[in-house]
């Protein structure tokens, strides 16, 4: 069936740093009218890099939101214009110093589809060489190298929550799996 | 390290109908000042739910912040002072009819920490018993089977792009595909 929802008109919003927000009135497939808050966000990528020793370089780093440090694959947002690839290329070198040999997309996916445009670009990257870290200004946090399969665990018992790198950890051990059973 | 990030003073912000967001002065570990936007919202719950044929009950919606509908685990929002797995066996009956004989915690998700307070619980229910659906007024949806294993391809091939749908069909498998083993 078609649920496809017609915008009315935008009757409140607000224009931000990072993110905008409309509060959109909306007509419904039945005629009704309904509001649909909309966040807009720019995007960005997430890159697992696996070392040749099996390590995922991971970073640990403060989240203000939750008042929490949370342990994440590198990622960051795309800047106007940016190809996703590219962007996973520059925020990799920027948080870690590492260049990969080898990029795979491990796909895309839409974090709250209900509420919020942004997409993020997930990246599997091995062949990895290392090089000077040199983060954006503002940007503080602490590299750490994880065994993969441990960061498996650590994404399947809820320890690690962070929704782009439960996704990127464990679509890349169903990719790899498959690939040493073949 | 601790990189905590203390809050100086919210400069703008907005109040919305399902999101409310700051935009926040604060301090940097290393006493220079940044700003951080906080979009926070209420949070939810998303329930994998699959039957004695080893399908997966799943919703087809529009999403109105892509212009797309997307096929989707059954999934909502939590109510104020709402528990969790309550909240999942609301809208599992809402959605879908179905009653779960059996609901297991896949873990909690932040969907989108660098800039969005969200938490998502994930569960996985069995033991399915049909009823009638009773979506809430303007929530209109289709109701798909489809077998897990194809649901799991669907996931890894990213045709499926909803990030609680592949974290909680991939986290299932894995669960799955080790009780099995044992």
């Amino acid at each position: 069936m078609d649920y496809t929802e017609k915008k009315i008109k935008t009757i409140n919003g607000y224009r931000g740093l990072i993110v905008d927000v409309d509060l959109d009135r909306i007509e419904l497939p039945d005629g009704e009218t309904a509001l649909r808050e909309v966040v807009t966000h720019p995007g960005g990528v997430g890159i697992l890099a696996i070392n040749d020793k099996n390590e995922a370089v991971c970073v640990r780093q403060y989240r203000y939101c939750f008042g929490e440090h949370l342990l994440e694959i590198p990622a960051g947002k795309l800047e106007r214009g940016e190809d996703p690839l590219e962007c996973a290329v520059r925020e990799l070198s920027e948080e870690t110093g590492i260049t990969a040999g080898k990029i795979v997309p491990l796909g895309s996916m839409y974090p709250s589809p209900g509420f919020c445009s942004e997409v993020l670009h997930i990246y599997l990257a091995t062949g990895l060489e290392n090089g000077e870290a040199h983060p954006d200004a503002g940007e503080f946090l602490d590299i750490v190298h994880v065994p993969f399969a441990e960061l498996v665990d650590k994404c399947m018992s809820g320890e690690i929550r962070d929704g782009k790198t439960v996704l990127a950890v464990l679509k890349a051990k169903i990719y790899l799996d498959a690939q040493s059973a073949n």
